[in-house]
């Protein structure tokens, strides 16, 4: 079981920075997440962005904020569960809460934040017959460690950012990489076009275009797919592969947090607003896009303001007895958990002869 | 008369990147500071000391995120009224305020948005007679223009950053400088105080310490100061001199704006944070440290969420009969009032021949 002080569903930035304010307040943190790498949305679908309205940033790629975030928190060594989504939640009697993950890891800690931003992420299936006997077999949807397809044949399915990368980067590992799209034409960054054009023309991805996966074959695993071309030549052609990874975009959903008992209005978990963002439910918080109250804006700086809210209420919670006085950074600096220390140089005093 | 959308009082980082969201709201600003330059506390008190707490900046100058926050407002091209005091308001007929400053500067807004921080930062004074009869004659207590010291004889009084940086500043342009401190050591950055040495050692800065400044001569303006040394040798100093400047330290003082009507509570403005952080008159807002409601923290970041709630509050109050939607900026870019256009690389659709 894994213990921590404030237990965050959600590691996009809302829920990054909370380790920051959590920290400042000497509480530990531990975030999981379904998307296999922190950063949520920014890290997963627009890592290439320019966001323009962080402030002090006149532009930031999102993913180069989601490494800053990661930098800034670093001194308060969160714990992270990864690539697993958070399903159910018990009150312990204690005041604590245990969450446990779709792959049964058991979390505790008495005070929850959800950062849960549009919700989890969840993949668009592709519609064919008996996927299920396939997921985790050869078939994924989402790529968490692009190693296990070293010397492996890929077929891909998609025609948007993260087929087209994808493509470009297994080439380089895979045996082959096979990229299908419904579509002649593809939607991406100019430079992931070209490069798979690239790519395509020196033989390092075979293209099949327009034409899409109409059947899985395999005996207890994925063993070839069946692509039909639309166009002329049109037909089927079974192609032997090892995996197949349709990328058809994820779509987010509230998901199991919608069945925990909290306020619900418009997909978004309702908090006190007037406050601490604190949920239906004393000692469950939720911050950032996965919120709601009058005013709400889904904005990033927004979730930044409500997670130092946040973790303000839950000192309080967690130390019912103990009076924080807050420090500035400037002044007090950042004492990490690793025992590292940030502060401003000393002024000196000193007679001048 | 300046006329403008939102009229923000203070130029601290909540006012300016109150400009910031305005403007993507299509609203112009312009910003009222009793300081000579923007940026308040993080340009006037501690501009070379880092901050940690700034989401996305493990750790940041606090003069680079003026400068940050300055070019980040750049295209929304706001209107500054600084060294100026904001004295006095009117509700006009039409429901606009007519804000007036301490030169007499008249501005009209039909929102004015008080981001004063701890409020505007007033010089202590030495305790000497007749220093009024010599205030813009010769003293003063706060450099605004360093050119108006070229060639020029100055005392400095005082023995902290700010003494021994405009001492060291002015050892370039003015004839001759002198630094007065009624204590032998002096309180700065390292790097300060051995500048200071260097100079004094090669008599570009005459140092008298322990000494103060004790009477001011002068018929008109100012031609003298007489200093007493209290140590051996001790006794009376007459130096001639164009300009006197006791920099002694900024107090912030609430000032004229405690007398506006709003609801006042411990030396800070009582907004309804519920919503967006109007204060008890209409119209009128206070966002950053200078307000104060329940869980209230004295944080940048906080003044960030609250200068963005507000834009869209007083976006309604200003356009009654529009329905704002919002857009990324990630998605819709950065439009400014100078016809710049930011806005990230849109994706290609083609085909892979």
């Amino acid at each position: 079981m894994i213990q921590t002080d404030i237990l965050i569903i959600g590691a996009g930035p809302t829920g990054l920075f909370a380790v920051f304010e959590a920290g400042l307040l000497q509480l530990k943190c531990h975030i999981i997440d379904a998307l296999p790498q922190p950063g949520g949305q920014l890290a997963e679908i627009y890592p290439k962005k320019p966001i323009y309205d962080i402030p002090g940033f006149p532009e930031v790629l999102a993913g180069d904020l989601v490494d800053n975030l990661m930098e800034q928190i670093e001194p308060f060594q969160p714990g992270f569960t990864l690539g697993e989504r958070a399903e159910t939640i018990e009150k312990q009697e204690d005041g604590s809460f245990i969450v446990t993950t779709s792959e049964g890891t058991r979390h505790q800690a008495p005070v929850v934040a959800i950062a849960g931003g549009l919700g989890s992420f969840e993949p668009r299936k592709p519609l064919l017959k008996n996927l299920d006997e396939y997921e985790g077999k050869g078939l994924t949807y989402m790529i968490r460690d692009p190693e296990i397809y070293r010397g492996k044949q890929v077929v891909i399915a998609g025609g948007g950012d993260s087929a087209l990368d994808w493509s470009i980067f297994l080439a380089d590992i895979a045996s082959s990489v096979t990229l299908v799209h419904r579509r002649n034409e593809f939607r991406g960054a100019l430079d992931s076009v070209e490069k798979v054009r690239e790519l395509k023309n020196k033989g390092r991805i075979r293209l099949i275009t327009p034409a899409e996966v109409v059947r899985l074959e395999g005996s207890g695993k994925l063993e070839a797919v069946v692509v039909r071309r639309s166009a002329e030549p049109a037909g089927d052609t079974r192609i032997e592969t090892d995996a197949f990874i349709p990328l058809f975009g994820l779509s987010p959903k509230l998901g199991p947090i919608a069945n925990w008992g909290l306020e619900i209005e418009k997909n978004a978990i309702r908090v006190d607003n007037t406050l601490d963002y604190q949920t239906n439910i004393p000692g469950i918080y939720a911050i950032g896009d996965v919120n709601t109250y009058p005013g709400k804006l889904k904005l990033i700086l927004c979730g930044f303001h409500e997670a130092t809210l946040m973790c303000q209420s839950a000192y309080q919670r967690i130390h019912p007895d103990k009076r924080y006085v807050m420090k500035y950074t400037t002044v007090g600096g950042v004492q990490g958990f690793d025992g590292s220390k940030k502060e401003a140089p000393k002024a000196v005093i000193r007679s001048i002869d």
